[in-house]
């Protein structure tokens, strides 16, 4: 931690700083510059609140110089982490395929969709039982017998499931159906979701915040990886900024800049990102280039009747002509597509 | 809602819309222009689905033309609403300022702050017990201890008391204690929260979430209100933008747009918004001067000693001449800046 | 400077970074800490490019410490500054009020304009003759003609002028006729409009870019004071967020933030920041309360058959009332809304 | 365009509104829902203005059908357009790579970059000459001097040459040395540059503002394209969002936007978008496999001693070794990187 002095500031306002810092057990180093006058913190700064020193007189600004998560740092665990959830391994030399339909609207239906998600070579089956939507006047999702749809597809097609849940009780039903959670972006800060996943030691894939940094992202993962859960994957979803062509904007450099500061695999989900089909494919295609880890996809079997997200939903079609499509794509950066076993 | 179709559009096309909507007991109108056809619904929408509609060929664009929140909105209800909390009373002739520390960090600390805000004219106390922080390692706050700190002092001082609750569990336990929850900015979409919130009946200060829209989060006020609780009271504070200079970008003109849109009482939190004791006074002079029903300030009795948000926090001497330097502020717009009683 | 190195950086790299800097002239000063080493710069940065440093071996960031302008800061010219143009005064004790029309449209209608709203009390004429658009085939401004109105309305008025140039010839052409130059945000990084701006000595109102850091403003300011013209005034127009509901996000605490870092008076338009006229009054009188020098409102005789921006206008009689309704809040904040003379 | 009126207009407000537009020879589409009154007007919308319906009684919004750009718009033009300059094509066969540095810093310096550049199969030289900086006290290009340098590369490699201008009288001096100009993301709506760069008939890059909309984007294209000069070449370069971890936000999915709204090739800068080499080569894959027609990459011969934007600079071993990992990407998207003869 570093903390710039205002021009002009006094030797009393000096000591007062460094008083704070020493008499919590760390040590300072003063640089007395013509205009500046810079005071660096040496030792455990956890143990001051840099909050503190920010109201101090003549401060003018903390710079933090480490990151405040450490068990997410790659810094502290340079190899990257693989993740086996049932069948599947994610990262780092597979290429994971989520798939499925937005909400889960019956049995039959999920059936369908998850045979031909398997087909065309998905490991990971995807369905919303719980769907937080913006307005309460929308389909909220089947909840526990959605899950129990997912189940039976599992059984059916061997693959592994994932479903967003919105509660700690959602996590406990969870738990008895599906293979893995998913935090959904509005929920990227409810700590107390993040403890609650993180107790719960079932691999949980993290989406971003609709307006969440990079390091807001790494440091709600740490919340989940204190409790003592290490299978957390990185879901980038679109970031929320003034361009409306698209429902989001899809932050592709946060993959490499993902891969530079943790050590967690990361997938990208073209879907929810542009909210249109029509740039689903190419989005996967840049997102296997450029490293990540595996893709989110949502499927339908007849995107115009679903009842939920029906435009940037693929039908059958369009996945198995993605599918086919992505294979040199993860030729190239040697990944494999297909499942573990 | 208005549907556009894509130039060239088969009459095939317009009929598979239109009997889709017809299908549903709504009515059609087609205006067929030289570029483009558009087709009218007429009926209740909530009916149909939007991103079935969207999904269709030939589909270009789907426009709403009505909001999706009904109970919050100004169109069927004029008259602003005015909400009973304690002693104190929440628009439209009144100026609520609400105050006190971001964390309550003990007994004798908030006793201090709230004789003290009670004196310069607050009508309410603030006080964070439990603290939603971006690192899992920041102080995360006394729990029910500071709830029940926050009783003691509105029993000392006849304050109204507010509180942040970030579960389910906090709002049972926030009801033992104090008058009126806050969801922050977080959870403004943590929408299992909302829900619980709204079934508590307890008056609810809902935050704007940091990259929410005003739509979305007139949405999540219905949530709330849907739920049978039509205390909620919208505290605009500040939103996420590129800007550095201060922590977020104070949306003011949010006040006037929501005093268009709903009836619900709207306050600002300069404090959060800016990031910076200094310019919380001009931002609260300026949330008057516009039509704010109130305000949230922090106050810290030595911010320097703050065990969070220290930075943005008042000292007693600068609330005082805050507080004194609103008056003529609150007489201009018709306020009176005192409690009901 | 200070320039944080990486993690286990070697000896070699440390003293490849310092010996680049001491070879330029200045000191170094390292701190070595547990974690972390940092290298600070002391003495004259403009010798070194920050861009070398940060592409050496082991550097992780480089942390600017100092402000990049100089004339524009307010540490080096504590205070504020009073610009005088014809008959008015802008800044401290002045609030000032900039009104007209969008777009010049025809001499009587100036002229119209012009005289209702120097007996509403403003002091500066604004209009456009010039009109950056969008779409290529939008209204694009009478040009000189409009400009040779303005002369005579200032003429038979009294009032300062004031209108957007886009082109160094416009400057030209400028000179002639108006008292004041505006750079709209569009150009607010058109260099070298900034520098003709400068060295033509005219007083300059440079409006800030859609999606300028307030730092990158002051610079663009910086530019043309360099070339020897000190009389620039800062307005603020709104920035771009994700926010739909007004046209741009008003940033109002750019107000007290630039009087924190400037020396420069600053006006803020809330025409252009809301894009309609229902919000302008209340936008008005934050800006006054929170510190704004003046206000550029936008009036036209007849809003709803304006060429340009008719739905951010105010007409007479609501401009009337505006201005009534802010003498209280100019005698709060110790200004005068009234001519030098 | 499609007028919504408020609930509750009466029939007069109808009128007027229709009233307006059939004046103006236009036809109008009445369609009378149970909560809402639509408007739809058929006709040539540019014989009427949106500002003034907008700002009309009982108006509560305008929506447009249909882009105010047409010479741009794929709808009209549904052919992709292939650009040649000098010896390279740009789209929609191809993979153009133009490599160089940011800045043009001597003679010597630029032939051995291009010479590089060449054998490693770039077919343009970019560099820069005229260099718009935030502060007026950094580097800022060798200027006419550079752009002979330019000239000689290209006599000496055979590669195409482009170069920023940032004024009319450096496209004039432009065209006697390099083929191509740039228009950079600051002057994207300097509307005079955008015109003077329409009448010179030289090809144009036309570069994203750091907060422009598509839509805005290519209404600015249109500027061009409309003084009679077809030859425009998009670049995507970053966006501005609260994302501090990289420069800008490379949005990457504009590529696949642009496909669908214009016939114009585009082209992606990862060096500006990210600001770091170390993501270069990533995000230059996925534009590629998303489907770009080309990369500007910055490649200095030495980027720790560069005088603009080292860090973001490829030394020749990485520029080198990514071209040859694009090969088998280009492959796949079916693109030849190599020039035309």
């Amino acid at each position: 931690m570093i903390i710039i002095m205002k021009p002009g500031v006094t030797q009393a306002s000096i000591l007062s700083v460094t008083g704070y810092i020493q008499s919590h057990g760390l040590d300072v180093h003063i640089s007395a510059g013509k205009e500046v006058t810079i005071i660096g913190v040496i030792g455990n700064k956890s143990l001051i609140s840099s909050d503190s020193l920010a109201s101090m007189k003549d401060v003018e600004r903390i710079l933090p110089v480490t990151e405040s998560y450490k068990l997410a740092n790659r810094k502290f665990h340079p190899d990257p982490t693989s993740i086996t959830v049932g069948n599947a391994v994610i990262g780092p030399d597979t290429l994971t395929v989520m798939a499925g339909p937005c909400a889960i609207e019956g049995e039959e239906q999920l059936l369908t969709i998850a045979k031909t998600v398997k087909e065309c070579g998905a490991t990971f089956l995807r369905g919303g039982a719980y769907k937080p939507r913006t307005s309460p006047y929308a389909f909220q999702g089947l909840e526990e017998e959605g899950l129990r749809y997912m189940q039976k597809a599992s059984y059916e097609t061997g693959l592994a499931t994932i479903c967003e849940i919105v509660s700690p009780e959602a996590i406990e039903t969870a738990h008895k159906y599906v293979d893995m959670i998913q935090i959904g972006a509005r929920n990227m800060q409810n700590f107390i979701l993040l403890k609650e996943a993180g107790r719960s030691r079932m691999p949980v894939l993290l989406k971003r915040g609709l307006s969440a940094t990079i390091e807001e992202w790494l440091n709600a993962a740490e919340y989940i990886i204190a409790e003592g859960n290490p299978n957390v994957v990185l879901c980038e979803r679109g970031i929320r900024t003034f361009e409306t062509a698209t429902r989001n904007t899809l932050d592709i450099s946060a993959v490499p800049v993902l891969k530079d500061k943790t050590h967690l695999p990361v997938i990208v989900d073209p879907s929810h990102a542009t909210g249109s089909y029509r740039y689903v494919p190419s989005m996967a295609r840049a997102a296997v280039a450029c490293g990540a880890d595996g893709l989110m996809i949502e499927v339908h079997n007849d995107p115009s009747c679903a009842l939920s997200d029906g435009p940037q939903s693929l039908n059958f079609e369009k996945f198995k002509a993605l599918m086919e499509e992505l294979s040199p794509y993860c030729a190239l950066v040697n990944r494999r597509k297909d499942a573990l076993s």
